[in-house]
């Protein structure tokens, strides 16, 4: 494979999506030939796998249950999508990958993290990620940029502290992987594509 | 867990849909407070995977996306359906179980055999199987039964040797496991109906 995988990660809320947009026009402005793309989805089956997630009341399906079909919709893009813009020398950039279901699932819904990365494993059929891009907000902060928490009743503590669980896995995930970079996410949209942007030259993902 | 599991195999074509129900209409003549349900499906999330896995235009899934697809289905109907049942007391007949998947998907498609053990067992979260009546018919005879590769959902078109490696998948399976039994299925569909019911009576399925 001669091409490049990047991988943009973070919580929801952080301005993930709107730096993806950034990334991708500026890229295009300067010829750099590159595919985006996002998790889940990105294929026609994993579109549709996509909808039974999203559709799928959510208070009935079981967390494994939604740990496979997420990894079923990662197989079927890896291998119809990635892989063969990886081998025709293209850079790749996945909004979301195995860092957000090790993130969301494991450390927020206490999935087995071990297991969750086997799973990651197989259904990356030998892809390697280059880079992944972690929009880094502090929890607390990206909580309540994404409109959550008020006073604290029972549900919204529930969910402030599953987005804690979620933003310590990724910081987990962080402490574990080279590949790994926490760009500062707290000031401007501007601000931060420019730093994300720098990481992407520095590190030789635009040639 | 106090009831019975009890799963029914074999290959398309040997008549084990025609079984199924024979044995739903002899236990509920009979009393037997007994629950049968299938896969992949069961549940109303599980019923949805299932379209996506046997819609006919998805001829580009990747084997793995396959499986992951099939362990959701199953993770969600087992917790949904079986354990409560098995907790209940009843008697469950699942139509399909995780030994179609070894047979089809690993031996059938070729996928890691220890692999989809692995995920099978994660699936099923703790549940045992009590019995696995298998429909025994050789592969020619079976895939001439249902009238070779029709142009049926995906899974119907599969050619002949697909069909023998699927049906050597059961057999190796039945050599494997002490709860599989091989049933004679060549016969009339009352012959084996006879040989279904003896084999749950006599190895204590029914109370």
């Amino acid at each position: 494979m001669n091409g490049k995988f990047v991988t943009v990660e973070g919580c929801d809320g952080v301005g993930k999506s709107t730096q993806v947009r950034l990334l991708r026009e500026r890229l295009s402005k300067e010829g750099v030939d590159a595919v985006f793309t996002r998790e889940p989805g990105g294929t026609d089956i994993a579109e549709k796998i996509r909808a039974v997630i999203l559709d799928a009341d959510n208070s009935d399906m079981d967390a494994l249950t939604e740990l496979f079909l997420y990894e079923a919709s990662r197989c079927q893009h890896t291998n119809q999508v990635i892989k063969s813009a990886l081998d025709a020398g293209k850079l790749v950039v996945c909004d979301r990958y195995i860092d957000s279901t090790l993130a969301y699932q494991g450390y927020g819904r206490g999935l087995d993290v071990d297991m969750i990365k086997t799973l990651n494993r197989w259904a990356m059929g030998g892809v390697e990620i280059d880079l992944t891009l972690f929009l880094d907000v502090n929890s607390a902060d990206g909580f309540s940029r994404k409109g959550g928490a008020s006073d604290g009743d029972r549900m919204e503590r529930e969910k402030s502290d599953f987005y804690e669980r979620v933003y310590n896995g990724f910081i987990a995930v962080a402490n574990e992987e080279k590949r790994f970079v926490r760009v500062d996410a707290s000031g401007t949209k501007y601000e931060t594509h420019e730093k994300l942007y720098a990481e992407l030259k520095s590190r030789g993902m635009l040639k």
